[in-house]
């Protein structure tokens, strides 16, 4: 939940008057996504999502993430798209932030994940990779090796407070990883953050994509790494092979695989759960008292990162 | 922003198809309301709120509070009217607590206050007032003067913390309440709460009046006092009193009052700025670290007391 910018009322009908949308009928604000102000605008003509981007995010990066979603939306994914006012801009300001006026997506994100839902976010994820092929635009992944390097010296004074010996693990993964870290494997830009509440099903079936705020130009298979760590792990941390399966073949039926992507996806997979386990340490460690945002425990990824550790080859995700 | 009972988008499907109002199209949790969780419902037939009672709302009180939403829908009143399922219920269970859903209204509660607002919350609060004259329910208010000792005495050891000398403050204005406090003036249901995050425009026009849960029997002028300290009061916490005359002749031209309750107001005015000081500072000194609420500021009301206390008739807010 978003630490919340408040606008008042003729803020927003002010801003809302420079589209062809019809007059504001309401305006809630939402109770997801920790980066940004969302709100549910209704308005004469329909449902949208008003987005006021607070610092967390890069006003330079905001182009690349809008012509992502425009350019996704356009190539018929299931993918909201900023609105253009009258003007012909999709980022405009609102109360001194940059804002943007996105569709709005029918669906809801499932609370428990089910194959079926695996199945068709690994097929999602692949339509999403052969789709950015001829994206122009380019932003580099703050948070790949050098990054992670970066997080790990701002923690590792304190991260045997969460666990006694959690500095020295997260050292030997990054010397690992760093010697064991692919070349040569297909790049373009990855979604980063396909967490199942990033993905809305209407009934059974895929509706929705969200949040493309971390997307990034990375190997392409690392995202497929993501998803197995977001989507394939029960709640008391075991991994399901059949939901991985069912992941893996929905991607490699739309994005046929190489062998090297193949055979570098247990790495992969743990270089993103030590991203994530980062991250969250940071955040752990860092919060400030009385923070609206409640952290997540960064110990579930110290587990889902050695279950990758543990595994011998892809055949363990059904490759 | 409430703690939210995060519901599963299965439970929510079937829970929704008890109803009369088509299929689920999307769920958003809502960033408003501290008592509740509160979800904007989208079905193929329209917009609803859907609420889970937290611990915090009693549940002998639901009937109360769902009654009176469709006793003044009813009688004609822009407020929420709870659905019935097909059983004919309108309180029903999810994930193990009372739940409702109800008719959505438009509009945006007003971030900045106008004179106009405050005369159409006025008349509307008039019309509330005479609309309950023939609904059958009671609630006693546990926010009166015997709730407002208890609050007291759970902080009065630690309320100089705040400001020095705040408990002192504190008892006299309650003894001095006490003894002031008058009799015999008409009573009712009252709403309580009407403060300007329950009060919807749309565009200039007063579209609705929303969350009940602190409605009770009580005298009506009462709320009227609560009105005056909701939307009568700058930002810098000096009085307006154009806003005043605005909002007490919204009130009585609509419902004319008698001079036993002209000469209460300034008491009822600081006997409910004294109500929220006292809430304010019990929440501010008992909210637990990293809770998701950010607490109020107590002293607000403080200010808010001194100035009715400071006034000597209700010739001061425009009667």
């Amino acid at each position: 939940m978003a630490v919340y910018t408040e606008v008042s009322d003729d803020e927003v009908e002010r801003f809302v008057a420079a589209y062809d949308i019809g007059e504001v009928i309401a305006l809630k604000g939402i109770a997801e996504g920790v980066e940004n102000s969302n709100y549910l605008l209704q308005t004469a003509k329909g449902s949208y999502i008003l987005t006021l981007y607070e610092k967390r995010v890069a006003r330079a990066d905001l182009p690349f993430f809008l012509g992502l979603m425009e350019h996704l939306a356009a190539k018929g994914l299931p993918c909201p798209t900023p609105i253009a006012a009258r003007d012909g801009r999709t980022l405009r300001e609102l109360h001194k932030r940059p804002a943007a006026i996105i569709s709005f997506l029918r669906g809801m994100w499932p609370r428990r994940i089910l194959v079926t839902h695996c199945a068709q976010v690994g097929e999602a994820l692949a339509r999403l990779h052969l789709a950015v092929a001829d994206f122009s635009l380019h932003r580099a992944n703050a948070l790949a090796l050098p990054g992670w390097r970066q997080l790990y010296q701002s923690c590792r004074t304190r991260a045997d407070e969460v666990q006694p010996g959690l500095a020295e693990e997260i050292k030997r993964e990054l010397d690992e990883l760093a010697a064991q870290w692919p070349e040569g494997l297909p790049q373009g830009v990855i979604h980063a953050d396909l967490f199942p509440d990033n993905v809305f099903f209407l009934g059974d079936k895929l509706s929705g994509l969200i949040d493309y705020y971390f997307a990034c130009n990375e190997i392409l298979a690392y995202d497929l790494g993501i998803c197995l760590n977001a989507w394939c792990f029960e709640n008391d941390d075991s991994f399901n092979a059949t939901k991985a399966r069912a992941l893996v073949r929905g991607y490699t039926k739309t994005r046929p695989v190489s062998p090297g992507e193949i055979a570098a996806l247990p790495v992969l997979a743990r270089g993103s759960a030590l991203r994530f386990l980062l991250t969250r340490l940071y955040d752990w460690l860092h919060h400030p008292a009385g923070a609206f945002v409640k952290p997540k425990d960064p110990l579930e990824y110290l587990k889902k990162l050695r279950f990758h550790r543990s595994v011998k080859s892809a055949a363990a995700y059904g490759l």
